[in-house]
């Protein structure tokens, strides 16, 4: 069992899978989990071990200048390879990771990376910027031939929080910092960031960024784009440092070209955040309906009210089955209210009655604060974070166990989550012989639309997983492809999602980053093949 | 006196100041309004006259494929010549005005705009997109001798609402339409943009979103930006189209480089925008406090609240008197609630009440819905939009009257503030012989700051009104950049702001955004001299 009352910095992060390594399934429970799932192995495949990649030398090594910051060490090179997607996982497994980078760096000052950057630009060095490694569309892995060695840049020792305005509620934050240093050091103010990602204890804040993650909130604002007050990257052409504004109006805003950049054109090192009050008033309830269809009126109506819901997440029957939230084959919507100016019972009350006046029937709430937390959205709320670990131990059964998600506009919802379903599925039972798991949860909704998040679980070709998982990943990326639902809602583009990314992208604005890209990366050493290439 | 019963079509447009013609102040308002301006002309200056521009014939005129597009009169030419700002109105009236277009045209489809920018890039020709004219930032006005000539490509003709999605609240809509035109058809969807910025009547959603306009809501989403949920723009190196998406987390959003490009990345033809269901609840109140200053911490613990009052505009005693909403010397905070979802008197009543802990006098409302409306609401309502037309009014008897605006952090502003009044009216005082007004209101409030709006009216030197208001303007600036205040919150950038807005964008923005000006203008011929050089 893991040890939770660790500190953290005596725990050990698994360097093949996700977070601590303590808190992955044991080989039994590996075996009762692939139980779950026909056609997987009846053993666990073993854990891997770095010592079995035989990790050569670098290719490259720094000059003695920036010796102090970098390490060719094995082990740490290993867990830069690659991030930790269900193909990562699988390879990892099977002994066959990606490109394992020359050297790691630690820079702890801008100037390290302004250091890095130039030589890496002079030797044709590739730079991966590297935060909490946790990406799941191939972001910090290397792919491609063209450069002379790879670095992996890690941020983690650039982890300060610099400084805190308790008047105007921000601070200015380094980017390596992770999601729980982060909410340690602003909660003796009172303050908090809210983006609670589900990667949010192996993730940073640069990462956030990098990507445009989407956090916490299920309505309104989520994207971390939206608490960006301002933000300090260090790109191959100079310090980029946009003003400390509450908003403005001179021109395209500078941060939007940075956010979402993932690597490519700069390093994000440090960002002044909008942050919050820590919301005193909180109240939660589960309302459930026949199907997930017929439920879709009322998250839309929720999302077009201004009762704002800071948690408003749609499960389907599979999903809440899953999570624990239900077992009788019904849709469960999890619904949460926070503030910090007043009590929000009135609120889940009013959006309660709304779902109700929809056709949903109240299965538990509105919560009274005194009581133990609702069970349903208990449930998923620790489901959730222990999802990932379980899809680990589902990959070392030989199964295909991943996540994709994307966002449509409320027309288009119904049409594109049937074709996701009938076509992926379609896709798995071709592929393994076998009907496939294929859930689905609304995770963010908009007045406009909503983000579908679909969960699929496949066995019955131990051994070819990742060729298998390739399949079903290009045929999910053509179905958004022809419905017009982005390739990503908040996972990032990384490389695994460039084919569809490159179409949904017009023309000319790829112009205009390519030549943006030459800009400020001459030498082309960033992230190559990440958004645009080379 | 104004026929406010005429139809817009009969109504005929100032070609040289705000508005309609039938609406600006007749010569015995404008004494009675230079009566209260010390310095100032005794009569007011004649409306200028077209015919005495002695406008000539054009450097260039198109091929006879566009002829059907475009015109070379005089009158068209000169109303096209400049925006709106006061030393636009100043110069026209000192027979003066910037350069006279050499034609203008009106394209109606996007090949149209296609093949205008293609026949300009080959000859050389300057191309300034033209929605309403209503630039206060000399963003219409070409300055420079580069281009051969010069075509004003007026949007006017592409003006309709082609598709309205009543589930997803959304439509898709050209960029020339006016505001008045395009909620008149969206009214019988029962929607609305809820845009309302005080140039509303003469502004376009193309000028809008080119200039990343500021508008109705004075709390959490104002500008534009955030109601934008796809664009189309036409550039000379192909056209744009964003996918409808509620949200995306693909690369940097290709919509935020466009939004406020200002003409010079192309020309945005249409946008899907995000719609309301129109307010059935309204309330309002008004609140004053012994000074400006006094009022800062309670309109701060508003925008750090989760009311998200609609209006929340705090005014100085010198705006209140202005605008009659009080004239006891005291500071006013306008208050406005509204929802299509539930009354919103009881969020009135929080609001005022927190607006009374910080020492706050009601002065009027929370205001019964069946009662006529709030007074010193109303007569900031009336004031607000006759504005323009009194500025004018005392420009034709040789005043200074203009306003500035910007943003900035809450920590910054209260001494930004001080040193606007202090430098600004020490400066005007100079320049004038004669102490100035300088007042000042908040118009949007965030969380971590908020949007200051300046009006500065001195009398004094007719004749030299321009020279005087340059002279005021760079003081400002200059206070705004060593304050680190934005150079504008919603008014853009044009040419009038560059000076600042060249130190205030960080330098590798700066030349990424160049380079995406030469990937898209190769031939430079987009609104020259806008954001970025040629």
């Amino acid at each position: 069992m893991p040890d939770q009352t660790l500190p953290r910095t005596l725990r050990t992060r698994s360097w093949w899978g996700w977070g601590w390594a303590d808190a992955h399934p044991d080989d039994a429970e590996c075996v009762a989990l692939g139980a779950l799932v026909p056609g997987t192995l009846a053993r666990p495949l073993p854990v891997p071990r770095v010592a079995d990649l035989r990790i050569g030398g670098p290719a490259v090594e720094a000059p003695s200048s920036l010796g102090h910051l970098v390490t060719y060490d094995p082990a740490p090179r290993a867990a830069h390879a690659m991030g930790k997607a269900f193909r990562d996982v699988a390879r990892a497994l099977r002994g066959r990771p990606g490109r394992i980078p020359d050297l790691v760096a630690h820079p702890v000052t801008d100037q390290d990376v302004a250091d890095l950057l130039e030589w890496a630009g002079e030797r044709q060095v590739a730079v991966i910027p590297y935060g909490g490694g946790s990406s799941v569309v191939g972001g910090v892995e290397y792919r491609g031939e063209a450069h002379r060695a790879v670095l992996s840049l890690d941020l983690s020792a650039m982890d300060q929080v610099l400084e805190i305005d308790t008047v105007g509620r921000a601070a200015r934050i380094r980017a390596g910092i992770l999601g729980p240093a982060l909410e340690d050091r602003l909660r003796p103010h009172g303050l908090t960031l809210r983006h609670f990602p589900q990667s949010f204890e192996f993730s940073t804040l640069g990462g956030w960024l990098a990507t445009r993650a989407g956090g916490h909130y299920a309505t309104t604002r989520t994207h971390i784009d939206d608490f960006t007050q301002s933000l300090g990257v260090v790109t191959p052409a100079g310090t980029t440092t946009s003003w400390r504004l509450p908003a403005s109006g001179a021109g395209p805003s500078p941060d939007r070209l940075f956010l979402g950049s993932e690597g490519a054109l700069g390093v994000i090192t440090e960002a002044w955040m909008r942050l919050q009050d820590r919301p005193d008033h909180k109240a939660s309830a589960s309302v459930s309906f026949t199907d997930f269809h017929a439920a879709l009126p009322a998250v839309r109506a929720l999302a077009q009210s201004d009762l704002a819901p800071a948690n408003c997440r749609l499960l389907d029957s599979g999903e809440a089955a899953l999570s624990g939230a239900a077992t009788d084959g019904r849709a469960v919507l999890v619904l949460g209210f926070e503030s910090s100016t007043a009590p929000v019972d009135d609120r889940l009350a009013q959006a309660v009655e709304l779902a109700r006046a929809h056709g949903g029937r109240t299965t538990s709430g509105p919560a009274d604060p005194s009581a133990p937390a609702d069970s349903a959205v208990g449930a998923w709320r620790s489901a959730f974070l222990r999802m990932p670990y379980l899809r680990d131990g589902l990959v070392r059964m030989g199964a295909v166990a991943e996540t994709f998600e994307t966002a449509t506009t409320w027309d288009r919802l119904p049409a594109l989550i049937d074709a996701v379903r009938t076509e992926v599925g379609a896709a798995a039972h071709r592929a393994t012989g076998r009907p496939a798991l294929v859930n689905c949860r609304l995770t963010h909704v908009y007045p406009d639309g909503a983000a579908p998040y679909f969960t699929v679980i496949a066995g019955g070709r131990p051994g070819d997983e990742v060729a298998v998982w390739d399949d079903l990943k290009a045929v999910a990326g053509d179905v958004l492809h022809r419905h017009r639902a982005t390739i990503t809602h908040h996972h990032a583009v990384g490389r695994d999602h460039r084919p569809q990314y490159d179409l949904q992208r017009p023309e000319p604005f790829a112009r205009a980053l390519r030549a943006a890209k030459h800009a400020l990366d001459p030498c082309g050493v960033l992230n190559p093949g990440v958004l645009v290439d080379g």
